[in-house]
C-alpha cells in the first residue's frame, strides 16, 4: 500500500526522491488561523541541513519552501498545505555501477526485492533527504503547540560513539555543530570527527528530545498510545535502531519503589515515566532518546554481493555524513511536534466536552 | 478519537475492561480458508494467564474463547472473526477509595484528565488483561503465517533485574515459568523471585522477540517502515519503556565498518540490522528487544494525591506481578505476528505483480 | 481488506451473520459522559425488528442489547462500546441445497467469488440482519446529537412501488407500520400489500431521511464532504440503488435561477442543495432520499446457475419481506446520525477554535 | 481533519486553489511498473479542460503536468508519484466584493461558517479546478486497469435539462463538445446551449459511466462495499446532486420478478444491479448515473447576504460553464477508475489466494 502519510487528523504526506526534480509535502487538517510565510522554514532547515559544518555531508541545498497552497494573505485557511523544495545540487553521475551493487546496511537490496526496481540515484527514495520535509511540516506543528498551549519539543546529542556530556547546560545546545550540551567538549568532539572522517569509518549517536508543557490527557488507549506514536515517530526516520521513553531500558533494572513516580500537590517527585502514564501525557515533561546507527556509506571497501548474485566489493564515494545523528535533532523534534498536535487534535475531537475535573499536580521534569 | 484498533489490513478491534462482564474482539481483513477451532486458542492464553505459577498474578480466569462469527464449518470465511472471553473470576470489591485515589505509575491520574472520568475496577481499560485478546488474535496471525511462509515467531526474558542469560538454549525457553534460556539458572531466579515477592517490591524484565523465515521485501517506506510498526506494538504494550530492532541502543557505540552487515553469496556476515533495512524486511531473522518496568502497583505504600489534590499515601493489595515481564513472552511475540500479518497483506496488495527479481542471500540471524 | 468498519473518529465495526451465534459491534471513539442504558435501545430496534406487523418478515428475534464495556454507572467512560445481540430465532434447516445455487438478485454468486467459500444460512453476513447493529450504535449518536446540539433526524417512506404521499403529517409517519405521512392511504396500501404477499412478488420503496438543527460548517471537504458520507452511508444498506441530496436529479432539469437557494436575513428562500454546499452543512434541513429495490427472495420461480454452473431453477423459502424499504426508515435514520455525529467529531478537532465569525442565515427546510 | 484523500490503498492526495501558484496531487500506493509518461495525461486533461468549446468556460490553462517523483526511466517505482500543475490562467483582480458577499448556490457562506476565512479567488479550495488532479491521478489507474484487466471506463451525458438522447452510438460520444451519445442531435443541444447562455441562466445534466470486463469478486462488504465507493466518489465531484448505480430509482417501482437479473449458463438476463450485488462486482458491466445541478454562477442577479449578515444582491460575473455537467464525464470516469483500482488492490490483499472456485457466469451489459 506504500505508506508516506503520517499523522491521523494532521497529516503529512510526502513525495520525492534525493536526485529527483523536487521533494515535496502535503499537510491535510492543518487547523485553520495560523500564520506562516515561507521565512518560517528557514530556521529548522538550516539546522538540519547538509553542510552545517566540516563535520555533516557537504552536499548544498539551498531548500527554498514554496507554499503551494492553503495559506492565503499568509494565514492557513484549513485546506491542504502544499510545500514544495527544488532539488537543486543533485550532481549528476554514471549511477550505473551502484545499480548493480547492493551498499551493506542500506536499503538497496531490500527496495529491489520489493518493488522488483529502484532509483538508484543517491537513494532515491530511502535517502534521508525525504526528512527535509518532515522538518518543514513540523515548522507548523511546532508554531501550533507553542502558541496555544505553551509547549516547546527541544533535542540535543547525548552520545556520540562513547563520549556522553559531562555537564547539561541547555543553552549551549545551538551554540555548536552537534548539538551538545557541554561546551566545555566541543574541541574534544572535533577532534575526534577529525580523526573520525580521516579514518573513513563512522559512528553512531544518540539524541534525546524533550517536549515541556504538554497537558495531561493527551494520547489514545490503547494501540494509539502517546508513546506507541513517538516510538513509530522516531523509528522511522533513517538510521534509528532504538526509541527509549522516560527511564526506558534502565527500568528493567530498577526496583519498583524507585521507578514509580510519586506524587504529591506539590508535584510529582521523579519522572521515570517519562511524561506517560497509560498510554497519556501526565503533564510531567515528556522525554525521548533515540539511538542512531553508524552510517553504512563509507569509503572503506564491504563485502556484497551485486543484482546477479555475484560477490563484489563495494565503496561509496560522495558526501556521507560520518555521524548523520549529528544532524538528527531538529528531525526528531520535527516527528515529536507532529505526533503531539496530532494527538492534541484528536483529544479534542472525543474529549472537547470534557472540562477540569480535577486538581492538575505541577509537571516539570523533576 | 480512541485507538483500540490495530492493523491496517489485518484488523485487529479489541473492547472490555478488566473487571466488566467481558473481553472481546473483531478481526477484520482475514484472508478466508483458514481453518481455526476454538482449542486453537488454549496454549497461547495459558502462556500469558495469570496464575501459571507462584510467581505471576493469581487471577484464575478460564479464558474461554468462544468464536462468534467469521468462521463457518471451522474454517475462515473472509468476513469479520468475533471472538468473546467472559470475565469469571473478577472479583467484587468496593472500589470507592481506589477510584478517589491515583496509584502512582499508573493511568488513574491521566484517564481522569483525559476523560472526565473513568472505571476503576481493576484498572478498568488500562488493565493488562487487554492483552488477551492480543493474543487470541496473534493465534490466528501466527497460524497463517507458519502455513503460508513458514515464518515463526518466538519470545523468551533475557533479563530479569540484573540478571542476563549465561547460555543459550531455545529448547529451554517454554520449560521454566520464566520463559528462560538457561535452565540451570531456573532455580537461581526462583530464589530471587520469591525473596522480591516477600520483600513486596517489584522489577523490570527484557523481552527479546525474534521471527524467522520472513521473505525480503515485507514492510512499507517511509511511515509505515516494519521497524516504526514494531516498535509502535511493542511500545502499546501495558508497562514497556524501550524498544530496540538488531543492534538497538548499542549501534551508538559501534563503527560503520562494525555495524554494516556485509553480504556473500553465502549470507549475511552478521545481523546488527535486525532484519531490515529502510523499514523492509531482508530475509534475516527480525530481532527485537523490549524493556518492560516494574510494576507499579505496590503493598509497600507510596505518596500520592486523591481526586481532591490531597495528599494520601496508597497501598495497592489484590493480586499483582512482582514482575509482570515474565507473562509478556507471548504477547511480544502476538505483535510480532500481527504486524507481519499485516504487512504481507500490504506487499501482497501493491506489489503483488512482483516476480523474483533477483537471488535471495541467505538470512538467518548468523 | 474487508470494510467492517464504519466512521473516522466516531468509528462502528460489526460482526456477525445471520444464522451464527450473534452479531455485535464495538463503537470506538464514542466521547464520555453520556448516559446509555440497555433499554435505550429498545425502542428503534423494535422500529426495524421483523415482525412488526403481517407486511415485514416474520423472524421474531428478541434483540436484547447486552453491553459489554465502555459504560460505567451507566455512563460511556470514553472507551470501546461493545454491543451484543444473541440470535435466538435461527432456525436450523438444511442449508445443503441453498449452498449450491445463487439466487438471482443476491450476494451468493458474489461472495463466493470473492472469498472462495461462504455462510449460507440465511445469507451469512450479508444478511439485513447486520443493520440491527448499525440502528444499536446509533441509538448513542442520536442521543449525543439531540442532547448536545438539538438534532433530530427522521425519515419516513415516501414512495411504495407506484404509490406516492397525497399528504404529509409528520405525525402519522409512526402512527402506521409503513412510516407513511399521509393516514389516509394506509388502509390503500395495506390492502396493496396483502394483495402483494400472495402474489409471491416484492416492490422497491422510496425512503426520505431528513437531520433538523444541523448547524453550519459540519464536512469535510473534498473527499470527505458530508453529502459523499451520506451517500455513501446509505449505498452501504442493503438493497439500496440509489440516493440523492436535495433536489437530487430533480436538478438536472432545473435552471441556475430555480435551484439556487437565495438567500436574506430571513433565511433561506428554498432548500434544493438538501442543506449542503460545497460538502458542508449550512444549516439549513439536510434531506436525502433513497431508493430501495424490490427483494429478490421470491417463493415465485426463477433461473439461475448452480455451483458447476448448471441450469437449476431457484425457489426461496422461508421468511421475508415483500418490501424491504418499509423496514429500513430506522436504518436510514441511523446511517445520517452516524455520519453527523462522526463529522461533528471531525469539525471540532480541526476548527475547535473557529468562534462565531459570521450572523447565521435562519436554516429549516424552506 | 480535512480529508483531500481519496482511496485507501491506491491513495490520491489532492492540493490546491483555483487562483493559487499550483494544484497537484500524491499518488501513494501506486504497484511499481506501470510506464507513465508526461504526455500520457494530455487526452484526458484536455477532455475535461475548460475552453474545449465555446459551451465551456472560457478559462484557458495549459495544465502541463510535472512528474515530481516516483517515476524512474519512464515506469512506476511503488514510490509515491507527484504531479504539479502551475495556474497560468488565474486573472488577477479585485476579489474584496466577492470576499464579503454569499454567492447563492456556492460553498462561500459555509466555507466561512467552517474555517472563519477563505480564500475567495475563483472559488478557492472549492473550485471544479481540483478536479484537474482526480483526472490526472485516474490516467495512472485507467492505465493499470486496461493493462492488467482488459477493463474500460467511459461516460457520456444522458440528460442536458429536458433533452435526452434518441439513439446511443457509442462512436459518436467523443465526436462532439456534449459527449452525447447521439450525433443527430448536436446541432440541436448546440442551439440550446447558445440561447441558454444568451439568457444568463443554466442547466443541469445527467452523466452515465460504465466500466466494462470487471472481474467477479471486487468489493468490500459492508461499510466498503463497491456501490458505497462510487456513490461516496461520484457525490464528491462539485454540483452532484444524486447517484443511480444499475436501476437506480426506477428500481422502486420494479417488481422483484423484474428487477432481479436471472441467470443461466449463456450469462445474465438482465442487468438492473449495475454489476453489483452484495457491494461485490458480478462481472456484469457496472453501470453509474450522476445528476449535476445548473451552476449557481450567474449573471442574473440574485439576493443573499452579507458578511454583516445585510442583505444585498449578488452578479457572478468572469467565466463559467452554463452546465457544468458537460465537461464531467472525464471527472465521473476518474472516479470510477480510481474507485476500481482501489478495489482491486484491497481484494489482492485479502483474497489472493483464492483460486477460480466456480464457473464464471458471462456478464457484459445484458
Amino acid at each position: 500500500m506504500s505508506d508516506n502519510s503520517f499523522g491521523r487528523l494532521l497529516r503529512v504526506t510526502t513525495f520525492g526522491e534525493s536526485h529527483g526534480p523536487a521533494i515535496g509535502c502535503v499537510i491535510d487538517g492543518c487547523p485553520p488561523g495560523i500564520a506562516i510565510a515561507p521565512e518560517d522554514f528557514r530556521a529548522d532547515l538550516d539546522r538540519r541541513a547538509t553542510g552545517k559544518s566540516r563535520h555533516t555531508s557537504q552536499r548544498h541545498e539551498a531548500d527554498e519552501v514554496e507554499i503551494l497552497s492553503g495559506v492565503y494573505e499568509g494565514i492557513t485557511t484549513g485546506t491542504p498545505i502544499g510545500l514544495l523544495v527544488r532539488n537543486t545540487d543533485a550532481r549528476s553521475k554514471d549511477y550505473s555501477k551502484i545499480a548493480e551493487q547492493f551498499r551493506p546496511g542500506h536499503a538497496d537490496y531490500t527496495y529491489l526485492h520489493k518493488y522488483g526496481r529502484r532509483d538508484p540515484r543517491g537513494g532515491g527514495r530511502s535517502s534521508a533527504r525525504e526528512t527535509t520535509m518532515r522538518v518543514a511540516a513540523a515548522v507548523i506543528a511546532k508554531k501550533w503547540l507553542r502558541d496555544r498551549h505553551g509547549i516547546t519539543v527541544q533535542a540535543h546529542v547525548s552520545q556520540i560513539a562513547d563520549i556522553r556530556p559531562r555537564g547539561f547546560d541547555v543553552a549551549a545546545i545551538e551554540g555548536n555543530p552537534f548539538f551538545w550540551p557541554d561546551a566545555s567538549q566541543v574541541a574534544e568532539i572535533e577532534a575526534f570527527m577529525d580523526a573520525l572522517r580521516k579514518s573513513g569509518d563512522s559512528v553512531g549517536a544518540r539524541v534525546d528530545v524533550v517536549a515541556r508543557n504538554v497537558p495531561p490527557g493527551w494520547g489514545e488507549p490503547i494501540y494509539g498510545k502517546l508513546d506507541a506514536e513517538i516510538a513509530a515517530a522516531m523509528m522511522s526516520i533513517n538510521a534509528v535502531k532504538g526509541v527509549e521513553i522516560g527511564a526506558g531500558f534502565a527500568a528493567v533494572a530498577q526496583r519498583g519503589t524507585e521507578h514509580r513516580d510519586l506524587m504529591s500537590p506539590a508535584g510529582f517527585a521523579s519522572n521515570h515515566a517519562g511524561g506517560i502514564l497509560g498510554g497519556i501525557s501526565s503533564g510531567q515533561d515528556i522525554t525521548c532518546s533515540v539511538a542512531f546507527k553508524p552510517t553504512s556509506s563509507l569509503r572503506l571497501p564491504g563485502a556484497t554481493v551485486d543484482t546477479a548474485g555475484q560477490p563484489v566489493e563495494v565503496i561509496t564515494t560522495g558526501r556521507h555524513d560520518p555521524c548523520v545523528g549529528l544532524r538528527a535533532p531538529p528531525i526528531c523534534e520535527a516527528m515529536l511536534a507532529l505526533v503531539l498536535m496530532d494527538q492534541a487534535l484528536r483529544h479534542r475531537a472525543q474529549c472537547g466536552d470534557v472540562g477540569v475535573v480535577l486538581p492538575v499536580v505541577p509537571g516539570g521534569g523533576a
